[in-house]
Parts: C-alpha cells; sequence; structure tokens
C-alpha cells in the first residue's frame, strides 16, 4: 500500500474542519490512509509573521462569508463558533494520548471534537467537553483527563509542533502525499489531482 | 446583457497574472464581460496588517512552489521574474490612460504587461518597457509616457485603489459577481460555479 496522507490541522482552524470532511474520501480513492496530526497553529503563525484571519480586519470579514459559501458548496455542515478562536491545547493532547493508548479511537475523537466546535457550538477550549467527547468515541474519559495534564503528553504535542514546523507548515490545513505540500481547503483538488497523476 | 465581472489585481501579484489567463474565458462562457481594475496593493495590504507572500519565510518557499505547480496544472507558461517585487504604478497608470484615451487598448496592454513580467522577465518597472507595451498594443508611447506624469493620471490610480479598499479589496486577484466578493485565483472555480448558479 501506498504511503498515508500526511494531514496537519489545527483544531481551532475552520479551514481544517472543511478539509477533515474531504480528506478521508479523497485519499480511500487513491488506496490512501490519512495520518491525522493535529499542532498548535500559533507557533507556526509566529515562525511567518501570521496571524488568524479573523482577526484581521477587511479579511476577517472575507473569511466569514467564504467559510460559509465554501461549505454551502461542499454540503458540509458548519457555523462559526460564538467563542471564537478558541484554545485547544486540551483536545490536541488528547488526541495524542488516544493514538498511543486507543490508536483507533483517535481520528472518531479529532471528528468529534471539529463537529462539537464547527456545528455544535461547544468550547473545546473546555476541559468538561473534551472529557464529554472522550466518552463519547468509548475512551477512558478520566484516564485521558488525568493523561493530558502530564509532561509526557504536554512534551509529546509540542515535538509534533516542532516536527511540522521543521517540515514547513505554516498553516492550517496542511496536506503532504509523498513530500509533495498543499496548504489550504482549497487545495483539496490539486491533492487529489496529485494522487491521480502521480505528480504533475 | 448582465454586469460584467469586476477583476482587480495588481501588475506585480503572480496569482493576479494566473488569473487573468482564466478570468475571461469564465465570463464568457456565461455570457459576462469583465472590467479589469489594476490598482496598488500595497495601500490594502497595509489596511489588512498582510505583507507580500514570497517575502514571508516558509511561506515565500511554498508560494514558490505552489505557483509553479498551479501554472503547470492549469497550462500557463510562468517564470517568477528576477527581481522581484516591481513596482508597477507605471504600468497600472499606463492602463488607467488607455482605458480614457483608447480604451479597447486597455485590456491587451494589461495582457502584454503580465507576460513581460511573468513570462519574459522584463521589468515593468522600467519606463522604457511599459514604453515599449505601449507602443507594442498600437498606442502613441510618447504621449502615453507624458501622460502618466500628470497628476490626472496619478490621482485616477489613487482614486481606483481607494475605492477598491472601499469595497473590501484587500489582496490579488480579486472577483467581484454581482457584488459577490472572491479573493484569489484559487476561487475561480466558485466565480465560475456562481456564475452557473447565479448564487450557491
Amino acid at each position: 500500500m501506498p504511503a498515508a496522507i500526511d494531514f496537519y490541522f489545527d483544531f481551532s482552524s475552520p479551514y481544517g474542519y472543511l478539509a477533515s470532511r474531504r480528506i478521508d474520501g479523497i485519499a480511500k480513492r487513491h488506496g490512501r490512509g490519512v495520518r491525522w496530526r493535529p499542532m498548535m497553529l500559533g507557533p507556526a503563525l509566529a515562525a511567518t509573521g501570521g496571524k488568524p484571519l479573523v482577526e484581521l480586519p477587511l479579511k476577517g470579514d472575507y473569511a466569514r462569508r467564504d467559510l460559509a459559501r465554501t461549505a454551502r458548496l461542499w454540503g458540509i455542515p458548519f457555523a462559526l463558533p460564538t467563542r471564537f478562536p478558541v484554545v485547544t491545547l486540551a483536545a490536541a493532547r488528547a488526541f495524542y494520548w488516544l493514538e498511543q493508548t486507543a490508536p483507533e479511537r483517535a481520528v472518531p475523537f479529532a471528528e468529534a471534537a471539529f463537529t462539537a466546535l464547527f456545528v455544535e457550538d461547544r468550547s473545546i477550549a473546555d476541559r468538561q467537553v473534551v472529557r464529554q467527547l472522550l466518552a463519547g468515541v468509548g475512551a477512558d474519559a478520566e484516564a485521558g483527563a488525568l493523561a493530558i495534564g502530564t509532561p509526557e503528553i504536554k512534551a509529546r504535542l509540542k515535538a509534533e509542533t516542532d516536527a511540522a514546523i521543521e517540515r514547513g507548515v505554516f498553516g492550517s490545513p496542511f496536506v503532504f502525499v509523498d513530500g509533495e505540500p498543499f496548504w489550504g481547503a482549497d487545495r483539496l483538488d490539486q491533492v487529489e489531482r496529485w494522487l491521480e497523476t502521480g505528480g504533475f
């Protein structure tokens, strides 16, 4: 089987959420798996002098419109959260804890976290919400809540984020296909074409 | 005939160039014309805290790769200029002078200016090059070279840029279809869908 696609995102990234709803389908059509890699976008933005889109004048208004429009075009439920952006450390750490202890639950947890934030308007910055999401995918929520406070899991997320920046990731979503980088939900069509053709 | 599409761009914008090669075809397929609106992106970026993509670390390397890749995918000749970004005041002023005095030559001039910069690696910041481009579309190059130094033409470009910012333009290319804004060459597929469906 050819190598999996690497899918980097921050849980607070609305374009990351939109991409998350399509990436597995795209990969599957071409016999590929997807490695989901949550990361902290803040340090990556600091490395490029960027800022979250919706915080910028003009761009913020446009981004709100573009997100809603793209979600409609793709048939994906979407509502910009009331509190935004949110701190997603707890969710990202919980993902890596699951990956280590119950790997089959990690992606379902990530999908549930995205849905909680961008469909149900629940704040995934709230550890109580993260606990509910863990329970929802059949994980031991108490053990998870404890684990994400440990130095080991904190270091794991930091290492994943550093590795992503080292690889050139500076935004969310960010996809690698056999080493070829694609930034943005609007590059998914190119990702699919690349998978079809092996490069162009 | 339905209203023309508004196509805003800076002559130094590589994604603006890529879009310029497709926008007329897209519009024509749906019975529309295109109003080409060169502007100065600098003031618009200042309004949003943005910077030219290729000046940013990480993003710059990625942008170079993405531009070349997108040009290959779309079958458009492209080479990032040796000197970049370039000051495009003279070219933008020449466009508006043509629009006032020989409107049928304005878009051919804009196409020639984009080709000079992004295919032939000629610096359109050089007034001698602008003069050659004017002559190339059959305009009076001497009259044009004089005109672009006048307060009237300088004020015209400034007014067009101010009007663009007022309308919410903060990047290049930027397209309006019946008031609906689309930012980026990667939104041309949405532009086409919008024209087909009247909105989604």
